[in-house]
């Protein structure tokens, strides 16, 4: 098949998958073993995730960062719970209303400024609790980077888990990008963590360099002692589960994530650079991550996305969004900004 | 990592990805390509099944058998409706109650001898139709092949199709093993399925040497008019499809997925042959496809399991389950059958 | 309006309100008093259910008995657990699949002879326990008095308590009927209810001279410490809670309950005894309570229905149910019977 | 029982049941007769329906106006659809996230001034129709009267049903309080529902002066022509149901739902009228019906709250709300008054 792969700058997992990773898939394509996780793969992935955040943890895959998100907030909610979250967040607006059904929870949604919940911002939606006609408000969700590109530093979490912990809440936190918040914050993954209060974590790799597969931890294995039903019921328990674990045993050694993130992060100072200066665009949010927000000529739009992947953010505001990846070349950021600079 | 992995019979499942398959994957593995199916490795995918099942079927790839089975009934089915299946069927008892709590469905189950629903058998379901009172049956599910290991011949399957449909029901087929049915058959797919009356097909391939995905195929594509919405809300949508697709061009192409079948089916007849004359041992059902099923000594079970992975079916009678797989050798089936026969 | 109301044996349902509830719901109308259950009837009633059960229980009005049976259920299952039943159960035949639907959870159903569970019936769905692929089961419920017509002694229930009980499972009886049983065993409720072994009730009124509103009973306040939501959100919550909490405290009061249903009792007793030695006639089950359940010749039930309510309960055998009521008249009878006669 | 109910204007569901109403209920208790709404009461009722709204309708009884909501959207959704509504619409607020549970649905809000969409408040939700990651908005829904106690105009519903209509979705009309709006409008009810372009209506009753029971209308058949499989499901199909239909019958005879609702809305003025100047008071919402919203001087709220039942409507603006309804006296409100100026 002779398939011409545009390139661009619409999603970080429009890339491929990073060769170290392909290489441990193939390493495990290895006889019998097996299946559903009872494997040495997925024993060894397990163990690499406490490695890296202690040992009073319980980690489970699953397929793709909505089923991590989705899952991880139905094992801490009841139906009749609710759940805040900003409302630019990936459970609000990207997983088609998954978490409402999965969960049956009612998503009370926060506009920001720049994709970061505060407490301040939080409270409009703390009350009600004990009033039996009210959804209860049971979990704080964050992205981390946020789904603007932004960044929590590990103060700002915990300002928001003491807050959460204070009022009977929990903390969850969707990091499907978190390898480039913790190249950014230039931290140990625990540090802007478990250290600082989040309860469950979304752990993802697919958008760095893997080819599927995300991993749900909770900090507290009170939440998860049954949570191996959850997920098979959900239909995320993978039979090939050695494929899975594979990948992070390699993501998670010889700094293979922190390389990708890095490089993809990087990537994004030097597009961010380029386009600053160009008269008619506006970069809108803090470039922190792997991110670039801009508002553009809304007249070089359709032409610029002809050419190169990339997504509207806001369509009246002209604002649109540049991600780059772990494979972004500089090459491809001259090629493009070179040809934004003709088309405005 | 050295890993020692122990052949055996648990399940299909526990075997590797074929080469072949693992190459199309490394071969997809070439640059940016869009994400979430609009990719060309995808619509090449489809465009394969179209070649096999014809042009008026709408084709979507999921994850996992399971997720095949249960979006392709929630897709056609009602909260208050019902779906008649054997007790074995795989809906039944191996999908942790996912197609009651995704569908909203009440399972009406039969007990059957071999795994295969009849009219007859079906008949006592088939009433409370119009009493609110009474989850209506609107789907009868069989498996093909069974997960007794056996084969419904295509006027078996007519039969079952047209009572359906004269009833206002639909039929699904959870083709896990379709490949299978379909060299055991020596018949197209398409002679077994949509040309006598199925409607909703479970094509699998991770049972065959893939890695992970399955596809939910529609004979009537009403039916699919809002199952990309389904699929995503349902966490079934996969972000870098094209390793999905990749795998199913590599398994449609070549006679691949015939290959490893025909070689599975073998196999649990070369099984089947060696042990049936070993006194103690009943083989129990018809070795139609790649699974073996018998009563052995209770006492030897343990010990063998030890050695080689399998599963005991029923306790009480002593029975086990034996799967051969794309990867089961003479060998593997000489040195199990000398252990099983010093043991007893 | 001017409407013949035609008698029959069609359900205990068919028939009104007993003139002391009705005159119960005509008190409570007096002025302004809170809603949602804030109030003193309610108070009352509470009260008055925990003179007959002890004080260490939660009790809960909802609307009708499904809600009762469905909310009781949910209240004590995950939504991968399972919920063993009678094939016979209102939950699984008369309830449209809310039972699935609201907990999630899978019915596993076993074939009896007369309605009643025993462990040897259900021990066959008593396996899987810790495996993931395997819906978890979590409940025995059954029905008091049976949906045919009989009744569990205490020790026999005490049997099922401590089978669950040893394995880790709950307790539910279906009471929509309790207090027909009550009478036939001329007992306290408590004396085959918690005493031995019961862990969540749903308390029935309106098939025994009540016009609306049963309870959910928690013997272990610990299943209902939120369910203040869960009825909520299910849409359970009257808001004039007080017409509700009024008809409980008359059913509860001056032994109202025990008047019309030993009245029921009786009459069905009177009819089994002037059916049982018509020719042609076979009573097919015990007549322990107010239902009538027996073998007709089919071609009187046609014209029998036009004239008296009553369903055929197999159309197969052309078995025929009959119930009686608190407003059965001892004239009913004697009419029905002998057009029965009659027409046979 | 000796019970003090003390009055007050928490809502108009603390009031009793009014006389004709209760006489209804008391007529129909009249002997046998078929349950479930098969019934010649539900005929009389529904055919009262359709004098009103013509006779192209389904008309549904439900116990409660959560339920109406609930079922009306859930007949007309799939689980992947959003509702727009907005933030104050009960359905957001008031029923413990019931909607999102049972319909799987997103619900987006909006913020208003006054309880009322408009098509410009509506549009921010309307985008991402097709785009498979969003949940694709189907229904806009508002409240008749609002819960600020506002009012639509039959023109302002025309152009959002109109607007709706052009998008492709449906507009459901909650009128648990249709009544007062019917008062204040001083239309028949079709001109401001079925006629202007309403989809589905929640039709109230209890809130003027019924004891329990409210119909869910569809306006197009076509949505409701399984409705009565999803209304058993849901646990809101009454045995009983001729207590409901005979309450309906009298509220529609005899203009009882005008003579009830006028009462209530003429309570609002006055109360609006002597409250208004009242120094430290601001009436905050039109008083279109039977509520009025007031900032009062917060140290009054708990003394007054003791004497008489209201509710805080907005803790930070010490905002408050009190309903009227068809049993408030003049006199209520001259002691409420005469008290309330006391306390200021």
């Amino acid at each position: 098949m002779n398939i011409i792969n545009k390139r661009g700058f619409a999603s970080d997992n429009n890339s491929g998958v990073h060769p170290n990773i392909l290489n441990a898939i193939i390493d495990a394509n290895n006889g019998h073993t097996i299946a559903y996780g009872d494997d040495p793969y997925t024993a060894q992935a397990v163990s690499k995730f406490k490695q890296i955040f202690g040992n009073n943890i319980d980690v489970f895959f699953v397929f793709i960062g909505s089923a991590a998100n989705v899952l991880g907030l139905k094992a801490v909610t009841e139906q009749y719970n609710a759940i805040i979250c900003s409302d630019t967040a990936h459970i609000n607006v990207d997983e088609c209303g998954a978490p409402e059904r999965f969960t049956g929870c009612k998503l009370l949604t926060v506009s920001t400024p720049d994709g970061k919940l505060t407490v301040d911002l939080i409270k409009k939606h703390m009350h009600g609790f004990g009033f039996q006609h009210h959804a209860q408000p049971k979990v704080i969700s964050i992205s981390q980077t946020t789904e603007l590109g932004t960044l929590y530093q590990p103060h700002e979490i915990k300002v928001i888990a003491d807050y959460a912990h204070e009022n009977g809440l929990l903390l969850h936190m969707d990091g499907a990008r978190l390898a480039n918040a913790a190249v950014a914050l230039d931290l140990d993954f625990r540090k802007f963590t478990n250290d600082v209060g989040v309860d469950i974590l979304s752990f993802g790799g697919t958008k760095n360099g893997m080819m599927y597969g995300e991993a749900v931890i909770f900090f507290n294995t009170e939440f998860s002692k049954d949570f191996m039903y959850t997920r098979k019921q959900s239909l995320q328990l993978a039979s090939k589960m050695r494929y899975i674990a594979a990948q992070f045993n390699a993501y998670l050694s010889n700094n293979q994530w922190y390389e990708t993130a890095s490089h993809s992060n990087r990537m994004a100072q030097i597009l961010a650079n380029k386009v600053k200066d160009i008269s008619g665009i506006t970069i809108t949010q803090k470039v922190e991550a792997n991110g670039v927000f801009a508002i553009i000529p809304r007249n070089v739009i359709q032409t610029l996305q002809n050419e190169y992947f990339f997504y509207v953010w806001d369509e009246d505001k002209s604002e649109v969004r540049w991600m780059t990846s772990w494979d972004t070349t500089e090459d491809d950021i001259e090629n493009f900004t070179k040809r934004l600079k003709e088309l405005i």
